[in-house]
């Protein structure tokens, strides 16, 4: 049994309506002059490169800004970016605008004009062993939690699969979350990472206590804790009740503020505690169909949920309550049952899918899957039922 | 109406039993090879300092011992610490190992490395422009939370008085709390340090939204914000619940644990939040009694309470569920005033005085007291109902 759990944060949040302003006064703090920005062609079109270039440029900054972020950005992207900004001037904080992929990218950038080395260096957990650049992370949409938390996704082109770098080091300096800049988020985009991160704190809650993670040396993903348990529930509880406001009334400032946060919390606790089974479905599931990541961990989620019915009744009766359920009267599997009920109308009502078979995954696939999910040990041990080949495919066949 | 709050935190928790075995991967994720360890002559006394001494040594770092840290340290013992150290070798990371005081000793030691100059030079409140030395705090107290917390307490010996050297630069890079350092701590040290963070975790839930602090510029305590609420109800509970039974039965790891658990959340939420008037009470009361500061302020909290009875209703009830209270029926205030009388019980269970003149405080003092409690315009801007003299003077006289 382990005796010890260890918790990891960003150094500074700055949260609220309008904070963007306070950019200055975190650049300030940092003692930074000559800024890379990296944001994405969205953000751009949006006119949110040229207010925030502009807001720069107004307090005095050196500024040059890369704008070709893409999602699961290849590892080339990386090298393009950090050739082209070393080649202008010697950079001294990194400025990340947009969703997970341009804040993801500009991790593996603030990683190079650290160590140097090409991204490929750094695939694989430990490899990672000294601080990187200044980062500022400024995400636009509430989903992937990536403003706090110690993984940055990317595709390695030459073997053509999704890698992601994970290590303690690759944490921004600053997260900074501002509503208003989520407010133009289409329907299906605040859906699909809203559902993100629901997924993120409902694993990160459920995952198994750090006791009872059998895994030797330094780890990441830790099992649950005291404080990663508080930042998920009260994560759960702030997405459940938002994420259809903010879906249907994009510009209710409160629902999305409220997204905002709930996604922050979800990111601090899942890149400590981790997350689980609806995960490691995930990986492979997304090599099988184009849905983005946030739709697939979505729709695994209730069934992922109904899987472990039977295990963490206490924490599952503590999700009911912070869904505002009134099912004290049930056993304990009945409400496990219900609450992840809750989830599947939750998904309806967003317009997400629930099924595999309408995401154009095929049935023959599915023991393949299970067998892939199987390997991602780091978040298999992290589920609070110990997975069987078996056991995975009749929950696929469920979902299917 | 402010629209934003910052949120600061140590880069690194470590908790559980035993854990001061993690000592050694903290060290080397921090490449620190020659260490500065500070400590008191009590620490040194129960063999403590000798045990980590060992153990570093066994590892193979270069080591420098101060065991000479004493309460509200005068401002030459971090001259003399850090002229003793430097002579001797270049430190990389400082342990602070202790109480309170021996980490705020550390706090100081380590700005000197960084920075040099005289500890005078940083009394202020943002007079550190500049990260602190690499600081590892490990504490043996359950109270003050300085392992996470930006504040120093030392003695200006030049004029005499008490001064609390406040930056968010000088938060430990890490925090590393081993309940099982706890066991020996005396009943009364465990009393007085118990209720001191419950009057962190209790001012600083109670403390002003952040929306309504009236200041200019930057400033180190914001008023209560969703992450620091989050953090100092959880220390509510944990500190409540526990508090007696770990003055009482002193090798009761489980509640040591929770001590220790409850005194870091609440120094997460009161350096972030601030404290209030309890704590803007506890300054002059500290001049004109010897009793500890814990002793002080707890003596204070429930009277404070009172005071505010009428205000943070909501907040007031969710401190009555945290204590387990069953009082939904109740009015507002007098719901309130129920919570405040449970913390005087708690005060009498654990043998601490619940009466100013029980400490020799002198009745024609109180409206002095009141007079500079205040004077101290960042705890007093934080107090949810806007203090007078004249209501000072009555909740002290109420006190007396």
């Amino acid at each position: 049994m382990k005796n010890y759990w260890d918790f990891y944060l960003t150094e500074r949040i700055v949260f609220g309506n309008g904070s963007i302003m306070r950019l200055d006064a975190v650049l300030k703090r940092l003692k930074a002059q000559n800024l890379l920005l990296i944001t994405d062609q969205g953000i751009t079109k949006s006119g949110l490169t040229t207010k925030v270039a502009g807001l720069l440029q107004d307090w005095g900054y050196q500024l040059i800004v890369y704008d070709q972020a893409v999602p699961e950005p290849p590892v080339e992207k990386a090298v393009e970016c950090y050739e082209f900004a070393k080649a202008q001037m010697k950079i001294d904080a990194i400025i990340g605008l947009g969703g997970g992929s341009s804040i993801d990218l500009a991790k593996i950038v603030a990683l190079l004009l650290a160590q140097g080395g090409h991204p490929r260096d750094y695939f694989g957990e430990n490899a990672i062993d000294h601080p990187i650049a200044p980062l500022i992370a400024i995400p636009t949409t509430a989903g992937t939690g990536s403003e706090v938390t110690s993984v940055a996704v990317v595709t390695d082109t030459e073997n053509n699969i999704k890698v992601g770098i994970s290590n303690n080091y690759l944490r921004p300096s600053v997260a900074l979350l501002d509503p208003e800049l989520t407010l133009e988020l289409p329907p299906y985009v605040s859906a699909c990472s809203g559902i993100d991160a629901l997924s993120h704190a409902i694993e990160a809650y459920m995952a198994k206590d750090f006791k009872y993670i059998q895994a030797e040396g330094e780890i990441l993903f830790q099992g649950s804790n005291p404080i990663s348990d508080t930042f998920a529930l009260q994560a759960i509880e702030l997405l459940y009740h938002n994420l259809v406001t903010a879906v249907q009334q994009g510009t209710n400032l409160e629902a999305r503020s409220n997204m905002l946060l709930g996604s922050l919390f979800a990111g601090i606790a899942f890149s400590n505690a981790g997350t689980a089974l609806a995960h490691a479905l995930a990986y492979p599931i997304g090599g099988a169909a184009k849905s983005p990541h946030g739709e697939i961990t979505g729709l695994l989620l209730p069934y992922v949920m109904m899987f472990n019915a039977e295990v963490q009744g206490k924490k599952m009766s503590l999700i009911a309550e912070a869904f505002h359920l009134n099912c004290s009267q049930l056993e304990s599997r009945q409400q496990s049952l219900l609450v992840a009920d809750k989830v599947l109308e939750l998904l309806k009502s967003i317009g997400l899918p629930t099924k595999l078979s309408s995401i154009g995954v095929k049935n023959e696939s599915l023991p393949g899957i299970a067998e892939k999910a199987l390997q991602i040990d780091r978040l298999i041990r992290n589920n609070p039922r110990v997975p069987t080949k078996e056991g995975l495919i009749a929950l696929l066949e469920d979902a299917y």
